[in-house]
């Protein structure tokens, strides 16, 4: 592409045609692109494993999908997703190292194939990349990447790379694929659905909090997890074991892959939603979408015990961050109400977390919170905002 | 998303449960992208003709492939591509209209489909909004975007929006569909062939070149093509319609979707590229993947009257542009001899353009340009480069 401000696109740029320097290695965008992506993947699994039949290297990679997402019943449909995270808007060094923005940048696409039901089989990614980020960081970024690419059988199969002037942006497209027609929707859910959300909330917020009261405390930037965790307790008075679960769920989070495929197979699933946004927000969207009220009961609502005991050690209701926290990743939806206790069951026998926290019924489409004093509270339908905050 | 300094990470955030205002209208984030993108395309229209079950507004996009592509012959292969455009790296106040840059970012993903020899299908489109960028700028960079997935039938199925803190940066992923094995690649040039081109080459550069002249000169910014055509003219001493293919090219290029498909259906094409960084970039990718030398030749390389006219009027070689400029997005690629004239026959009976510019032969991979006075120059494998410019 044109660049402002170069060669060709400046004005009064003298007539030249320039020679290749000769033994010279210009370590060119190519080059730099092969290093961090060469030797990850062999194109040997993504051509077996994820039917890749052109990857990266050519105009666009060309993928058959007949060769591809083993375990998924014909016929499919393809999936198709994109999420991007923006420095200083989603993460700055004192949260994030640069591995963990790649992993998570792609586990948050993941993530939305996991809401479908679906599984994750390619990834495009965009990065845009600001000086301040020489080849060090960007193999890391590409490290953090590639495994969570491996932990979820994702084979990156393209991608763009250009240049930012300050912050780096980093945006994933995944493609899945699930049975046509079975897609877990967020416009599903009946009157008297059970509500269930499929791992604890607010964990992820509160280790955002703890990184940033750190950093607000004169403290480093760029440390490992243990390190971070160390600090944190530290601070807090609590024992690093405390901290390493929020750490972990805000840097590392983990896509509910296995769980949208449970919920999808079991087929007593009506609707669901990553929990991305916060609880609030995510309960909304299958309100609004589906057309009904929700209730969310706050004595059904898991507790982490990590959560709790920040929570206590900072001050703050746990609860703000359950519900308008975010970036939790497991997955809320509904079920018919005769159905709940067998599903409860079938993530049990995985050894998979389920928790049934309230009810869906005919009504202004809303959230409200039965709150342990017998009060209903509406739920505010924020979660993040990138324009009213 | 959690946010940085948002309500759920800031560090001593009161606890609270926020009731929904009553009566308010909270324009959020997914209001201003319905709003954006609601009555662009219908979904009887994306679901009939592209396949998508499931198009904005859910965790994925749903597509049943065996429903999209018409007049693409079975088995299929899926196309992959992202292409990603950041303001001040790629695009200025000065240069490119909001509208400019919607419909550009998609062109450029279209573009790479092209030159597969794919049909493209759908898009994600990733938008990270700066401050400066209110609901009427990012209504007319969807303007722009659905113009163009108008003009090439590509149904937008999801994106992501976010905020950025100073630049605007759209990434397009595009899908498309080509037959099983008969991708057009970079490296399926053979010894003997000739090489072609789709198009002039430098217009766009030379439009970049013009309109950062009046920027330059203290010229207005969020100029009409008719404006800046204008200005452009009087500036230069040319006549305003010399100045249009230049300002068209660079805002609102035209990807080669026609030609791959013509290319592919003959059958005779060995290698393709598209020329969006330059003709000597593109054609070093060829010679590079394909293990070949190749020689344009300079008496041959098409020359478009307007750039001829403007270079001069700038005093400079218009050869710089054609070799160096890039996002012409038609395309380069080779042919074996003796199919090159009956496929510039098939080109021409269509009514597009299609140039015999040189020569594959085995040698030490590079470029060469053969002048006009016989001496031979080797061409700098240069186009863009983000990282070491």
């Amino acid at each position: 592409m044109l660049l402002l401000g170069t060669a060709a696109g400046a004005a009064a740029q003298p007539a030249r045609i320039e020679p290749k320097p000769k033994g010279t290695f210009v370590l060119d965008e190519f080059a730099r692109i092969h290093h961090w992506t060469a030797a990850r993947q062999s194109a040997d699994w993504q051509q077996r494993e994820r039917g890749v039949a052109v990857g990266i290297g050519d105009d666009a990679a060309a993928v058959d999908l007949a060769a591809a997402a083993d375990g998924v019943a014909e016929p499919k449909r393809l999936l198709l997703s994109v999420d991007t995270m923006v420095e200083t808007v989603h993460f700055k060094p004192a949260t994030m190292r640069d591995e963990d923005v790649g992993f998570k940048a792609l586990a948050a696409s993941v993530s939305d194939i996991a809401a479908m039901g679906g599984v994750p089989l390619h990834a495009l990614v965009s990065v845009s990349v600001p000086p301040a980020y020489g080849p060090e960081r960007m193999r890391r970024l590409y490290d953090g990447l590639y495994a969570c690419a491996e932990r979820y059988g994702v084979a990156v199969a393209g991608g763009d790379t250009t240049s930012s002037p300050a912050q780096l942006v980093v945006a994933v497209t995944v493609t899945g694929t699930v049975e046509a027609g079975r897609e877990l929707r967020r416009s599903g859910a009946k009157p008297g659905d059970a509500v269930f959300v499929t791992g604890a909330v607010g964990l992820s917020a509160a280790g955002l909090h703890a990184l940033l009261a750190l950093e607000a405390a004169g403290g480093g930037t760029d440390m490992t997890e243990d390190d971070a965790c160390e600090a944190i307790a530290k601070a807090s008075g609590l024992p690093p074991g405390k901290a390493k679960p929020l750490v972990r769920e805000h840097r590392r989070p983990a896509p509910s892959v296995r769980a949208g495929r449970l919920l999808l197979e079991r087929g007593t699933c009506r609707s669901l939603n990553d929990v991305s946004d916060g609880l609030a927000s995510e309960a909304w969207e299958i309100a609004e979408a589906s057309g009904l009220k929700l209730t969310l009961e706050e004595r059904l609502l898991p507790r982490s015990g990590s959560l709790a005991a920040y929570a206590a050690s900072a001050g703050i209701d746990p609860l703000e961050w359950m519900l308008y926290g975010g970036e939790d990743y497991c997955l809320i939806g509904t079920v018919a109400a005769e159905d709940a206790e067998a599903l409860r069951e079938a993530f049990h026998a995985e050894g998979l977390p389920f928790f049934l926290i309230g009810t869906a019924e005919e009504g202004t489409p809303g959230v409200e919170l039965l709150r342990h004093d017998g009060k209903r509270a509406a739920l505010a339908k924020r979660g993040y905002n990138h324009f009213d905050k």
